[in-house]
């Protein structure tokens, strides 16, 4: 728990008269950015079955939810990517505002794509934090769950991240983990003490 | 009330197991369709301060604020105007599934579209209702709350919903309201009876 005190976690609750909004209980989104097959849905889903057996009101926006809805008509361009990073943090925002702890596994490549999203709900005074997924890539393309690196060095497939497509590491991360060096069980337990300090109370 | 409950309000509430998802409480989703100028924002955000007041979890997803975020890059072409409402549905959605009242002030002129988020609503057990604003054009363009039709009558704009635009009248919302006719506090009681059936709860 020391480190994610140390980096001074929000823990406001949230109220936003303008909208008619009032939650009783703060949530709080938790962004798992990191290359594809870093291991960001295995943590952000093993944490939300944790969560929800300690009684606490979740939901996992990931890419595979979120694409026929929020990036339908978007590309892989930097500007189409960072309009999908800062959408699905703007739901998120709404969701965690409203009592819900927000778990988003979802890539989000540029650094300013993810500091608007946290901007975005500090301003909301929603807390938030991000969890960097740093599994190399010499991890993740062995791995290959969806068969995306093979398809790229094929040459089949283009923009991907990782591969001919950037991925810019955070620096201010709150919690960083390593899926090759760091099981699951582990992942789950810092996760959902970062989810604790965020709530600003104790899960069970 | 008798009206709401001939209509067939589905009051199931929501679980959604797959997302991690797990909602104590029930919250719907009531979509105010109608012309620009017809009161819907009005009624909505009237609903709004009435159920927050009843301690009511509540958003309101009006086109102004969602803009910037959901609506990027879309245009008035009736297929990025469909693309935009089945997408502020599934936030809705989203929101309603954990528990929040959310009412949506959006013109959604096409049926078609209307139709896909209440099937959405549907398919995902979440509680949803129409309620349609009815207010006459002639009415409307006197109104002219933010100098649209007066830009539309001069060429200033084009695809104005109402004037060269289409609006499908809806042929089975759940409430029909002419602002015209219907003074707002009788329109917050009826759309505050209608969330409370849609809710299957009483509010005080």
């Amino acid at each position: 728990m020391t480190d994610v005190e140390q980096t001074g976690v929000d823990t406001k609750s949230t109220q936003d008269s303008t909208q008619g909004t009032e939650s009783k209980v703060a949530g709080a989104t938790v962004w798992f950015t990191g290359l594809p097959s870093a291991g960001k849905s295995t943590i952000a889903h093993a944490l939300a079955d944790e969560l929800v057996r300690a009684g606490v009101d979740v939901h996992v926006l990931d890419g595979d939810e979120v694409r026929p809805y929020l990036s339908k008509g978007l590309g892989f361009s930097r500007e189409d990517r960072d309009i999908n990073v800062v959408r699905i943090g703007y739901v998120a925002r709404l969701l965690s505002s409203h009592g819900v702890v927000t778990l988003v596994p979802v890539i989000a490549p540029y650094a300013d794509a993810r500091k608007k999203v946290r901007a975005d709900h500090r301003e909301n005074e929603v807390p938030f934090a991000e969890v960097f997924v740093s599994t190399s890539v010499e991890v993740t393309e062995q791995r290959d769950v969806k068969g995306l690196y093979a398809k790229a060095r094929r040459g089949e497939i283009s923009g991907m991240t990782g591969i001919d497509d950037p991925y810019e590491e955070p620096t201010s991360a709150e919690l960083v983990i390593d899926t090759a060096e760091v099981a699951l069980t582990d992942s789950v337990s810092m996760t959902k003490a970062l989810t604790s300090a965020l709530l600003g109370r104790d899960l069970p």
